[in-house]
């Protein structure tokens, strides 16, 4: 029942006209570049593979749907028992993919095939955001010359507790290493994190004290907000005389984190007096309303953070180019015969077809650099062939000699079912590790990054305008 | 479960202290102004409370928290069992509310205060966000000569399906009149509305067969979406061929979408040839990446549409000063003795104490514009009474007479229950419509508002004036 109305109302009419049962393709796909980098992180696919595998109608649902008048009797009966059963190709989770290609494409019968678009959309477009999001963060993180990880935080900023629980999945498929969020931990067996707020230091006479006593319940997990009272005057001197304790005890105390102030000044000057005072292992977490263009201009700074805790600028996706992914799902063919939106802007035109997506790479190599997606309708593109932008045939090129061609794709669900057993969180987030190194590095810039190529292949090309042609002859009539 | 780790190690150090069962009291409050605008329309309190009233841990969960490592199996098994029996003061959800307020205070044994902040501020926060977004967009919308209302449509961009019911929520509290989001419907009766997408035209010969075909199946509940092909080339005539065939078969059209190109051209354009062929009941709706920046543009350039369907800008509460509402939770007292952070940041303090919330109005009229409010620690303000701005001391005003204050906020649980029935989300929204008429009309205004005056009483700047010097004189010490 998440699911726009709009679906449901097509349906019935899709029933009506007898158009339900045809085989029907729809192709998602994204527009515009995320925080106008250059490539995205697909994330969502597992959560809505399961989705499709538990979609039905409920006995209250169906009562509604009948008491809406819109629907007649025998429809809503239609629904009772309805189930997805069709098949759906996309890429692998954790795979890098661009703009104007088709990341998954559902083939069923058309009342099947409509429902899930809300679904579907709702899932993978936020999910790519925010794992796109925190792949950005993560490498910027990295850039340090001493390293730098990054960590969850924005349960408070999110949708609601599943928002967040989806933001945090995300952002771990992005390279998150861990999550504030408790749930989350449960769930996918993943590091939580966490240390005090402010709220602690205030319930103590002091903030000595209180850092003591935080000190003496976890004794290996300590890590201090310094920020309470002032930072350098207070905070860090606190610290300190807790490390000693600390070590004196046998312990050594795990970390000290910054919420506010000027981050790059600080974390310098805390990383100083915690090696003069023998604390080479102390990190420093920080954190403050973060972001990649954020972290990068810390480290230009020479901030010394080790673990820089990321919360709301990545469940909101914030940034310019962030904040939603306009993935649409679109119909590329209905009972065989190619289908296609025109509309005025080229940009928002579909490309019909049932199409294979192919990656060239630079080499045979597993870790080879990507070099160039092609859209063909079956056989990898051929070295010679002329292929053009999808959204402006005046950009052709020819097909280089040298690349090596793989199905970006594969098959995940047949017949309603996956193809396979699910995947593990952390299995995902390996495979986007390994697929970030493999984007040409100008195309992981954050900044202005190279655009890499997608392409159509000839007989796309061509297949587009004709149907183009058939539609304007229509409109024209 | 759907918690931040810190606050269940904060938690546990509470007990190993034997602080947990001191009576502690949170405000929550934020400080920069959603879309640099001048109010925002507090929303998610329902929810809230539900949630609050639901809290417990799980079996399960308890075993996994035990299983972490990090907590001693006596403090686990405190927790079977905990449930928030605590006391919320807090302004009637669709009140107005403004930064540096406590709009929710909660009081309760420190334990139980702390855990229940991740939950607070992340139903909260979204909500409160995504009501004010809506509330700017209805503003805009009806600001146009001719009328108009906004519908949500957000469902593929939310996070998540859960996400996305928040927003739907959120956004009638803000004044939406509709929503896309059938589940939504179903939860809280509100209205469904939706009509077809491009793929039900590509599902047949031609447009004009897909326009006939949708109004056959509804012939009294027809929109037609006019840009699969050529707006005014092909969209616009086979709307008006269908609104005929329907008239003359006793039905009526009841709108066209446009979901692509200039809104404000297309729209005048459909408007006069839909007027024109004596159809002037017909409703335009338009869709298409709409906020409040652009609905007002359109209006500007004398677009004629009756109903914006706002989608991604209103559930990622897009726009400069939106993403993320930044609301805090902060211990001002504990054991009975007030408290406070610091820190370097004056916006980034808190005021410590006990809070009374006096909204002042013009006049004793129930819908007498309001004026200013006032944080005391009692008793209303006096005329005469200087008083201040909470974060910069030289901002001090006098109160005038002639004012009638009443207190804003309410006792909305107490013993962890609810001190009255749900609000049903209709009643929520035209509470929300009556406050929001009693804010001036320079502080509603979308673009560089007239900031409302929030004001602290003489009696709590001097607290906070204590606590402050008190906290200095510690970390110099």
């Amino acid at each position: 029942m998440f699911t726009d109305l709009y679906q449901l109302t097509m349906m019935q009419g899709y029933v009506e006209h007898g158009l339900h049962t045809q085989e029907a393709v729809f192709d998602l796909s994204f527009r515009r570049r995320p925080f106008r980098g250059g490539y995205a992180l697909w994330a969502g696919l597992e959560p809505m593979l399961d989705a499709l595998e538990a979609l039905h109608f409920t006995g209250d649902e169906l009562a509604y749907l009948d008491g809406l008048g819109l629907f007649r009797p025998a429809f809503v009966d239609a629904l009772r028992g309805w189930r997805f059963t069709g098949r759906v190709d996309a890429f692998r989770e954790g795979s890098v993919v661009f703009g104007h290609e088709p990341l998954l494409t559902v083939t069923a019968p058309l009342w099947e095939a409509q429902l899930v678009e809300t679904m579907l959309l709702n899932t993978l477009n936020f999910q790519t955001l925010v794992a796109t999001k925190a792949a950005r963060c993560v490498l910027a993180a990295a850039s340090s010359p001493h390293g730098g990880t990054v960590v969850e935080f924005g349960a408070r900023r999110a949708q609601g507790p599943d928002g967040a629980l989806s933001a945090t999945r995300a952002a771990v498929v992005g390279g998150a290493v861990g999550t504030s969020n408790v749930e989350a931990g449960l769930r996918w067996g993943l590091p939580v994190t966490g240390t005090h707020a402010h709220a602690w230091v205030e319930s103590f006479p002091d903030e000595l004290s209180a850092f003591r006593a935080y000190a003496r319940t976890y004794p290996d997990a300590t890590t201090l907000l310094l920020d309470t009272v002032d930072t350098l005057a207070s905070g860090l001197p606190n610290a300190l005389t807790v490390a000693r304790e600390l070590r004196a005890a046998g312990h050594e105390l795990r970390g000290v984190r910054l919420d506010s102030g000027d981050l790059a000044y600080l974390s310098r000057r805390i990383r100083a007096d915690l090696d003069a005072a023998g604390f080479e292992d102390v990190r420093i977490v920080a954190s403050n309303d973060l972001s990649e263009d954020v972290i990068t201009a810390l480290i230009a700074e020479g901030a010394r953070i080790d673990v820089y805790g990321v919360g709301t600028q990545l469940v909101t996706a914030g940034g310019e180019g962030g904040g939603a992914l306009g993935g649409v799902y679109k119909l590329v063919q209905l009972g065989g015969r190619p289908r296609m939106k025109l509309t005025a802007d080229p940009g928002k035109a579909s490309v019909p077809g049932v199409k294979h997506v192919w990656r060239g790479a630079e080499g045979p190599a597993p870790d080879a650099p990507y070099a160039w997606d092609v859209l063909t309708l079956g056989e990898p593109p051929e070295p010679g062939d002329v292929v053009s932008d999808p959204v402006n045939p005046l950009r052709a090129a020819r097909v280089p000699a040298g690349l090596h061609w793989a199905p970006a794709r594969e098959m995940v669900m047949r017949g309603g079912v996956r193809t396979g057993a699910p995947e593990a969180l952390l299995d995902v987030q390996a495979r986007a590790r390994r697929e970030l190194a493999r984007v040409p590095a100008g195309t992981r810039r954050l900044l202005n990054p190279h655009v890499y190529r997608v392409s159509l292949a000839p007989e796309v090309a061509a297949l587009r305008d004709r149907e183009r042609a058939r539609l304007l002859g229509q409109s024209s009539a």
